[in-house]
């Protein structure tokens, strides 16, 4: 099933996505999934980032050859950072490039919604929490990254979480897909989540033992190599395999 | 005037405190303060966090002394970090030791919380998007921070955000604020706001020039020095001139 947040005249409301067609459910779908009013072409909807975190756990250097090119050893426990909610950008929407940073770069990631409340649950079923999965650029000012090594400010910028297109809530195996990342159509990442240092389960695991999580909060579990500088005027699309293309321009 | 959150059997609800009266409000206080419904004696009240933040910004060794002890140069900018939303903890509340770490730090901070929506303002105004201040205890796990250098794990744990008891609104310079942090009743920290590296105006604006800033949201303004450790049993009390004093326990 496809899960997704749009307006529906002005007022932001959870979906569901059924071929070609977005129909609005009567509350957000942590419980239920319940249609209510009648369906819009998808074409014409404007979709919102398909969540409302309370917070965004992000996990630094997940990718064995991204923790290369970045110069760092492999981390023996998931580094956790956060991302500011202000920060969401809907699909389509534009990445605005700060005065304040030469070189922001793009790191496409799989990212994850959670549906139920979640506090020190075991990785055994923590997919079991999940609501559905998505595609996100985790847009990093890497200059200031490497001045500041702590990454609220290099990550936290508006604009810099773009996300979406929508939630996918049926994926046998997170870790077993492929993911590119495009910049003006040629491909600047592609990697597979089975590649992970550490698998979604035990990220969404670890990060329960230490805040609770809950239902809407976004989870990104990290960039595979190949992250690289954006330009005014680049369209960037994330591509997961099962889940869809996230699209974004940069500004 | 002194701004609250509490519960009115068994619903959250934004307060005024008059005297010993706690008085619920028909809304939040951004536009204007409303009183709605009879007056509770404060003292039978149960306070909560005194905002419900969409963020919590935070900035790092911003005032010299603290800087030193913690062996660290001068930031040229502020350092801003985040803390999970899900670490706030309310007045009287017990901050719980994790098993995680063998080093858990108090950090008494002036805090504030904003009444109006910034982006990108200027120091010149910036004290007019403030609600109203008060006081916090930025609880870190030192030996997570020194291991990680990025601040999300170690300072985002469940509790690990004691903040209140209330907002005061009336503070005519918040650069002038003696704070004292006592365990026991033994002084730990005792600084004045005026030691700041980066002002609260300067702060506010730097923040809301790369992050939008929503009424609700906590901005926490650095420690003055003497952190030092916490242990089960620890009675803390952060108390700040002109505000009032937050305490909490530890388990």
């Amino acid at each position: 099933m496809r899960l997704c947040r749009f307006e529906v005249g002005g007022t932001p409301r959870w979906g569901v996505i059924e071929g070609d067609l977005v129909t609005p459910l009567a509350a957000p779908p942590w419980d239920e999934v319940r249609k209510i009013g009648g369906a819009t072409p998808l074409a014409a909807a404007r979709l919102l980032p398909p969540c409302e975190p309370s917070k965004i756990v992000a996990v630094g250097l997940n990718y064995r050859a991204h923790a290369a090119e970045m110069g760092k050893e492999l981390p023996e426990e998931p580094l956790l950072f956060l991302k500011a909610p202000s920060s969401l950008l809907p699909p389509g929407g534009a990445v605005v490039l700060p005065r304040q940073s030469a070189k922001v770069e793009h790191e496409g990631e799989l990212a994850l919604v959670i549906g139920r409340a979640a506090t020190r649950i075991n990785a055994g079923n923590a997919l079991d929490y999940v609501l559905g999965y998505t595609c996100l650029d985790d847009v990093t000012a890497r200059d200031i990254q490497r001045r500041e090594k702590v990454y609220a400010r290099a990550k936290g910028f508006d604009t810099f979480c773009p996300v979406g297109p929508w939630l996918e809530t049926e994926i046998a195996d997170p870790q077993a897909l492929g993911l590119e990342l495009r910049v003006n159509g040629a491909v600047r990442q592609r990697g597979s989540t089975g590649d992970m240092i550490f698998p979604v389960a035990e990220v969404i695991a670890f990060i329960s033992h230490i805040m609770t999580l809950f239902p809407g909060d976004l989870i990104t579990t990290g960039t595979p190599p190949g992250v690289g500088p954006l330009t005014s005027g680049d369209a960037v699309e994330v591509e997961i395999a099962g889940i869809g293309t996230l699209r974004h321009s940069v500004a």
